[in-house]
Parts: structure tokens; C-alpha cells; sequence
């Protein structure tokens, strides 16, 4: 099925309707028939010779697919590190890198019949900003087959990275006076890469799955025209979401792709940690270990794509999603390679903005992560990034340091109610008689969170105490209590990324962050035995900030 | 010395002053301390281990910094394609790259002591937008030993090439309905980058030498404040101009400065060409060899730089230029890496709108660019830039296939009034008697050029004659003779750029194209022999424009 109804009735502003369609005009109206034609002599072009590429060859030796271990009750960051290790051992010696674990390889200057267009006269030369050949293959096949978009003429088209690539939606999208609409709770570059424009942001409510298809309607229904035209980009990160963990399952998906539709909104899919879906967490008493099974590679791939959320792209009957995918999270972000996935008229006005922008990214870039994904194939990609994260390691180390208690979310937990949500209490010391607890009265709530069930994050709301209010009111001073708190969790010796850092007006949180502090904890980055100390100190910390230790 | 007036005057509009400041504003107020300290246990960042970056080294084959002669007699292009051929023979063999030639580079994961930052655990980790330490040590130092910029607190900081490098010059420093000044002859993708954003493009009178400080202050001077802010940005290519390859002198620039100056205007130096800086051209017969000197490497190098025009960053004593240098035409375009030279506060601007954008240039490249050139060292490097472009061999190609009779350019001539320029004829055929030729009558000017001292381009001016605009004219033909030419010599076999793609308006050109046609042709792309091959079809085919054949 082809694309019928695109969004034509959005106004898209003069960015594409009037500039970026000036870029559109080409110069060459007519002639792109001479400017294809490699038989031609160029004395056109500003091009150096190939031959004074200094680069004769470039190449790598890169871990093979299955270097890490699937398994789940496995620390996988104990392996990482070994691993860190040995061949931290095996660089400084002379054995150079264990070959049984790695594959060497390289890419060569010379062109070759057969190379596919991957050699470093291409990828060295000026490019178009549709990326070098077999990158464009590369994304435009596995987007087909993975997300398989709503309709068969989408467009893939690289950027350098999901941040480039929003700041490029916005610049083409949207005009200064416009308004955005994003999660309440959002990427901090996302909000600095839009307002600099004179673009506003209106923040759509949240529970624990995320953005909430009533609240996006409200806010699009309430719109006052006086206040200028309405909202016609929505910025989301559906899996995972930065900073609150939270996933769209595919009702909530449907039920805002609908909204979309009635006001006429681009959605703007960020959707970096795809592939960090990890199912419910269970605490680890109640963990029931994985049978194995005798599946083949193909087959386990395939049941781990299918049982991944399916994105807006999928979804997208009238071409109004544009999807954003990274090689940050699954190669490295320092790669800084991504794309665009969107109908062929958003495309070619995002190409439009390349071309005076990177033009193609890095060239050296593209041909190594691209030689690694074509010597891994496509299943050894999908192997490589069914690598979990260590969310179950570091909720047990919470569930370890504190007394969590599953509820049900409640109406008066607002954004959570209805999802189950763990409430931490100071554990009680175990010496402590029946008797004694009762003496004590009712537990103090210390912290609570919905356990994520994708991504990197959990996203932490402090629950501070009348008491705790009192006297940071009685002392006059100009922090609240969750920048307190951060700072002696800080001067402890653990970083979180504190609750301010993700609201989406500069002065004025969400919440107030005298009653509720947020704070980000991050279970990607930290070895487990770092995980483990960090949340131990948080814990000491947490509980001199409640005067219960 | 160290800045003391900057340009603080400028209404740097909301970009600058509001908005860039906004992106300036840190939620991190007064806690950088905890994110700077790596001994802090990291819950907060969205970073994955290294250990799961599959690239567990990366490297290259590299050629010597001498692999290519200087010597002008000699012709460098033939040798490039020996050199070609040398290597796809060796690549295509199993000897692998000539070692001779060739130095074996390589950039491990693992960190060390002595490695200043250059590990692909830094390299393929998310980065600063200042780029990796390592390429800021060199940006930094390169610029302050080779420009030695007019005041010690001048800022570097990497971008992707000059067009994205321009392209953020656009937007932190203008806004839109703001007007830009550029040469009246310039890059297209310059403009491209402006004008969507409502920004208008002013053109200023260019001569033989390039842009005309008396056609800038005219402009400036004459500025209706009616039409809007008075223009505060100059985009200008100072040396090899593109397309026109003039290159301005050290007096002219200081008559542009002192008048940017009076109306403070930033100067953004877009300057790739810099070092094709190749002196006056002088014909084939009238050249005298080389006397062949004994300095060393580094007194040769240190001769080359003082031979190198001074630029606007070296005369800036206000802090009011932004130069833009870049590897493309170094190293390769492909690197997608060059960087900004500019006051620290521009620095700064400039900085935040990286880090929503592509942040840190990818990490790939990054390492082996700068692996490149820690292994050539500084004067290897230099000694590499030396290797000058054909444009001795594709003017003595010109001169072959034409009569070419250089002039002193005269007030009619305007632009090139007081430049050598050089007019092109048919060549009498060798059997003509001085009768004979006597009986032709004047002969026809079919082109004429100022031949570059610099860069890689050639701007021709054809010369068409009433005869042609008659019956041009009584065909009713919506193409211009330009066109016309143009399609003729692409048909036949040859591709030039033509004029109207550097026209700063997309529907008037500078000039008449039924009257002055123009086509930028290089001498940087095609081997010796198509350049060869490519002049005589530009012969044959503009002869029979002029039926002369």
C-alpha cells in the first residue's frame, strides 16, 4: 500500500511550503541528467582526487554478535567487565586482540565491482546527504523489515544522531510563534534545540506509560487560536522514555495517533531505546528462571522483534510520523549515525536541510559501522542488541537497601494511577520486635517509582514530609528540598540526574519540589558492583535526609 | 594580547543575545563540580559501557607525508594516478598497501596514561560539542602557530565542514528578515543556508582581487533603515574565491576590516582554499625554473607560511571575525571536520548550538584524522598541503586550444579593471597567410579569465556577439545563450559549473546571459589527461558555437 492521504491540510509553515521549498528549486532544473553522468568530463566539480586521500585503507577488529551472553540471570556488566579487561590486557601486550572473539575488518580505497559502493574513494569524497549507498540500503532495509511502516513509499534518510536529526524536524517543521508539544516531563537538548527558535512548548500529561492520549486532546481541544496557531508537532519518546522509563503500549498508540489525525499533528518519534524492552519487572523472589529453548538464531530473532512494542511508523496510515532510530544505543554514540524515517515529501525536505548543513556524515564513520553491520548480517545485528540492560540487577539492589512495596496505583497518585507502583520505606532494623514496629507508627513513604519496563532509567519521586517542609521553610532558603538532597547524595559520592534537569519550563517544575523530588537513576552506565555502592550511599543518604538513620 | 574591545556593539539580535543565552543558561547552575568529578559513582548519565562498543580497535594504512612532489614541473596529477594504480594493484594483490609509502596508524578501545584522550573509549562515547580533547589540542595549537590570530583569547571549537560550520553562523547570529552581505559571485549552498530562514542576501561588487572594500562601504553606507536592520554579517571566501578564484591581498583585507569596523560587521572567513595558494600564474613559454634550494622540511614549511596571505583572523583586533577552516580539501571531504576560530563568547554561542545539533563530530573519524596528523607532526603535515593543484597544467591546456592574449583589464572591463586577464581567440589555422588573416578583420573575443592565484577554480567570462543575441532573439527562445553554451559542452562531453548556479539571486544574474555568459571550470577534480581531452571539447564546441570552425 502506497501512501494516499499525506497531511497535506497541516499548515507547514513556510519552512516547508516556501523556504524549504526554495531549496527545493534546484539550479539545475533540467539538467540532473548531466550531473548523474559519470561519463561526462568533469571540470565542474570542486572535488580533490581520490588518489590524495590520505587513507589507503581503514579497518577495525569488532567483537562478534554473540559476545555477550543473553542470558538474564547472568550479570552481564561482571562479563562486560572481564571482558574490558582482558582486552585492556590483551592491547597493552603484544597478542593484539582475542581473535576467537573478534573479526577483522577493512575497507578498502580502491572501488571494486563488487564492493557495493563501500570503499573510501566514496566515502572520503563529498556525498550526498542521503548518506553513501550501502548505508541507505542498509536502513531502508531493515526499516522495511522491522518496523514495517503503514504504507510501502517511506523514505529513509540518515542524520548524525536522534538530537541532530529533532533539531532538523524543528527547523523544517516548525516557524518562531510555534508551539511544540512534548511529554511534561522531557530530553532536556530536545527543549534547548526548539526554544532558541522562539518556539514554545506545551507539556502533555504523563502516567506510568506515558504520554496520555485524553491529556494531548485536552490541551489540542483548550487551544486559544489568540494565542497563536495551534501545536502541529508533537515531540515523543515512546520506549523508555527520557527521564521517566515509561512505554506506550499499542492502545495508548492508537488512541494518539487518533488525536493526531482530529488536530492534524506531525509526531515526531524519538525512539532510541527500542530495543531495551524488557518486559514487566518481577522482584526476585517471584522470578521464575527462563526455560531455554532449542530455538535457532532466526527464530529467536524473530520472536524478540515480534515482541517488541510496534511503532507510530507501523501504525502511520497517513504519513505523519516521522521516526527517529539511532546507532547510539545499539554500536555507540559516539558513532553519531542515525535516520529519518518519514513520507518521501518530509524526506526530501529534511535532505534539503543536510545539504547545507553535514552534508553526508562522516564518511570514515559510515564505512566502518556499516562494514561491521554487513559482517555481522542482519541476524547477528538483531543478536547484538538483545543484550539487556541491568534494570532487574538494579531494582534488586534498591529492593535489597529498602523496603519496597508493590501497590496499585490510586487516583490520588495521578499520573500513576492504575500501573503497579513500588513505594520505599526504610527497612526496619532486624532486631526490631513486632511490638516495637508497631510503637513506631506507620512507615514513612521515602520514595516511590513505576518500575520500567524499557530503557536505561528509573525515574524516582521523593516523597518529602510535612516535618521536612517546616524546617527547610523556617531556615529561608532559596533551594528546595530535591537540590538539597541532590547535593548531599552528591557530596557523598554518587551523580543521579536530578528532577529539574527534564522539566519542560526553565523556572516553574511539574511539581513542587518542596512536596515531590524527582531524580533519574541510570542502570546502563555503572558497572554492578558501582551500581550496587551507589545505591547503597543513596540509601545512607536518603535516610539521614528523613533523620531515620 | 588578549581581547579587550570586542564587537559588543552589534545587535546580535535574539539569537545571540536572548535565545543563545537562553541555551547558555545551565539547569547545572553552580553543581558543574559533581558532573566534572569521575569519582563519583554515575547513576545520571544515558551512557552505555564501553565495553559494548564492538569496535574494539580501529585503523589504517595511511600515506607518507612525502608521497607527493612538490616539484611544479613535474606532473603530480600523472603521478596520483600511478600511485592509484600502484595501490588498487596492491589491494587487489595480496601484498596489501606498499609499506614504503604507507605508515600503519591504529586507535585502541582501552584508555592509557599517554594516549591524551585518543581511545575509542572516549572516541565512541557521547562527547563535548568542543569535540575530543585530542582534536582541540590540535585545532588549538594549528591556529595559533599557523594564523596567529590578532588577540591570545581566541577561541577553537570543531564543527562538520565549513557549509555546516556557516550554516550555525546563520543561525546564532542572524535572525530572520535580517540581510547578509556576500560577494556578488558566491557558494550556493551559502546562500541556502540563509535564505530559509528569511534571511535576505546583499550583494557586494567583487574585481579581480575579490571582494571590493568600496562596494562594501557603499552598500553599508546607502543602507535604507527603512528595509530593515542594517546588515551585520559578512559571508565572504577570501582566498581561491568560489567560483571567481580571486584571492584577496593583505591591503584589501584591511580596507574590508576597517569597514566592517565603522559599521560593525562580523566577518565570517569561509576559507578551505587557503593553502592552494599557488602565486601569479605565468605562461608555458615566459616560466622560469626553479632554482632548486637546500633548506630542510621545516625551513621550507615555514617558508610556505609566510608566503600565505595573511588572514581576517590574523588582522582581527577586535574579535569580530569568525573563520571557518576545514579538512575537505587537506585532508578528505569525507572527514566532514573542520572548525571555528572566533572570540570566546562567540565560541560559546556556538557551542550550545552544537550540542543540540550533531555534538561531538563523529568519534570515528575524530580519532583517525587527528591519529593522521599526530603521526605526520605539524611539519609533516604542512609538507603534505604543499602539494599544489594543476592549475599551471590546465591554463597551459587553455592556452594550447586557444589564442590567449593577457591584457591589463580597463575600466570597461569593470570588474577586472587593473588584473592581468586574459582573452581568449580562435587560433588562426597555421596555414593562413598574414593576408589571409588580415582579411578576416578583428578577430572575435570568445572568452576571457583572470587566471587564479589561488584555489582550484577558473571563472570564464564568454564573450557573446550581437549576431548570436539576433538570432537568439528571433528564435524566441526561453533559454539564455548561457544555457545554451552550457548544454552544447555537456552534450559533447564535458561538465563545467555554470554561472547562474553562483547568481546570489536565483532569477537575475549579475549580469546578462545573452550578453557575458559565465562557467566556473576546476583543475582539482580530472586526471592531467581528461583535463587535457576535456579543453579541447570546451574548444571545439564554443568555436562552433561562434561559428568558427
Amino acid at each position: 500500500m502506497s501512501l494516499e492521504k499525506r497531511p497535506k491540510s497541516i499548515d507547514l509553515a513556510h519552512h516547508l511550503s516556501e523556504v524549504a521549498r526554495k531549496r527545493n528549486v534546484s539550479p539545475l532544473k533540467g539538467l540532473q541528467k548531466y550531473f548523474n553522468n559519470d561519463d561526462l568530463i568533469s571540470l565542474a566539480g570542486g572535488m580533490p582526487t581520490p588518489a590524495y586521500f590520505p587513507f589507503v585503507n581503514i579497518g577495525a577488529d569488532v567483537l562478534n554478535s554473540e559476545s555477550f551472553s543473553l542470558d538474564p540471570t547472568r550479570s552481564s556488566a561482571a562479563q562486560d567487565k572481564s571482558l574490558f579487561v582482558s582486552w585492556l590486557l590483551s592491547m597493552l601486550g603484544s597478542g593484539g586482540p582475542d581473535s576467537e572473539r573478534t573479526t577483522r575488518i577493512s575497507v578498502p580505497k580502491a572501488p571494486s565491482d563488487e564492493d557495493g559502493g563501500l570503499n573510501l574513494s566514496e566515502a572520503l569524497q563529498y556525498g550526498a546527504a542521503t548518506g553513501m549507498d550501502p548505508t541507505q540500503e542498509f536502513i531502508q532495509s531493515f526499516t522495511a523489515r522491522v518496523y514495517r511502516p503503514g504504507y510501502s513509499d517511506f523514505a529513509t534518510l540518515v542524520h548524525g544522531g536522534n538530537t541532530d536529526g529533532w533539531s532538523r524536524i524543528v527547523t523544517t517543521f516548525c516557524n518562531p510563534g510555534d508551539t511544540i508539544l512534548t511529554e511534561e516531563w522531557t530530553y532536556p537538548s530536545a527543549l534547548s534545540a526548539a526554544k532558541p527558535y522562539g518556539i514554545q512548548v506545551l507539556p502533555v500529561g504523563m502516567d506510568g506509560e506515558g504520554l496520555r492520549a485524553d491529556s494531548l486532546k485536552d490541551v489540542l481541544a483548550a487551544w486559544d487560536e489568540g494565542k497563536g496557531k495551534r501545536p502541529h508537532v508533537l515531540y515523543t519518546i515512546p520506549v523508555g522514555q527520557n527521564p521517566s522509563g515509561a512505554t506506550l503500549g499499542v492502545n495508548r498508540r492508537k488512541e494518539i495517533y487518533d488525536v493526531c489525525v482530529k488536530y492534524d499533528v506531525i509526531i515526531a518519534e524519538d525512539d532510541p531505546y527500542y530495543y531495551l524492552q524488557l518486559g514487566e519487572y518481577v522482584p526476585k523472589a517471584s522470578r521464575i528462571p527462563k526455560t531455554q529453548h532449542s530455538l535457532d538464531l532466526k527464530d529467536e530473532n524473530k520472536r524478540f522483534l515480534q515482541s517488541l512494542e510496534p511503532t507510530f511508523l507501523h501504525l502511520d496510515y497517513q504519513g505523519r510520523v516521522v521516526r527517529l532510530d539511532s546507532f547510539s544505543k545499539t554500536i555507540a554514540p559516539g558513532v553519531r549515525l542515525g535516520w529519518f524515517t518519514c513520507n518521501p515529501l518530509f524526506a526530501n525536505r529534511l535532505e534539503r536541510h543536510g545539504e547545507v548543513t553535514m552534508q553526508s556524515p562522516c564518511g570514515l564513520g559510515q564505512s566502518l559501522v556499516i562494514k561491521l553491520l554487513q559482517t555481522w548480517e542482519f541476524d547477528g545485528y538483531i543478536r547484538w542488541i538483545r543484550v539487556r540492560t541491568q534494570r532487574n540487577f538494579f531494582l534488586d539492589q534498591l529492593s535489597g537497601a529498602f523496603d519496597l512495596r508493590p501497590t496499585l496505583g490510586t487516583q490520588e497518585q495521578g499520573a500513576w494511577c492504575g500501573r503497579t507502583v513500588f513505594t520505599a520505606y526504610a527497612k526496619a532494623p532486624r532486631t526490631l520486635l513486632p511490638d516495637e514496629k508497631a510503637f513506631l507508627g506507620p512507615a514513612q513513604p521515602l520514595f516511590s517509582f513505576v518500575p520500567p519496563s524499557s530503557g536505561m532509567y528509573v525515574w524516582v519521586k521523593i516523597h518529602f514530609t510535612e516535618k521536612q517542609r517546616a524546617s527547610h521553610a523556617a531556615v529561608q532558603n532559596e533551594e528546595s528540598l530535591e537540590r538539597k538532597l541532590w547535593i548531599k547524595i552528591a557530596d557523598a559520592g554518587v551523580l543521579t540526574a536530578p528532577g529539574w534537569f527534564f522539566s519542560t519550563d526553565d523556572d516553574v517544575s511539574p511539581t513542587d519540589p518542596n512536596v515531590e523530588g524527582h531524580m533519574r537513576m541510570s542502570f546502563s552506565q555503572a558497572t554492578d558492583e558501582k551500581m550496587k555502592e551507589g545505591v547503597d550511599i543513596f540509601a545512607t543518604q536518603l535516610k539521614k535526609f528523613f533523620d531515620l538513620d
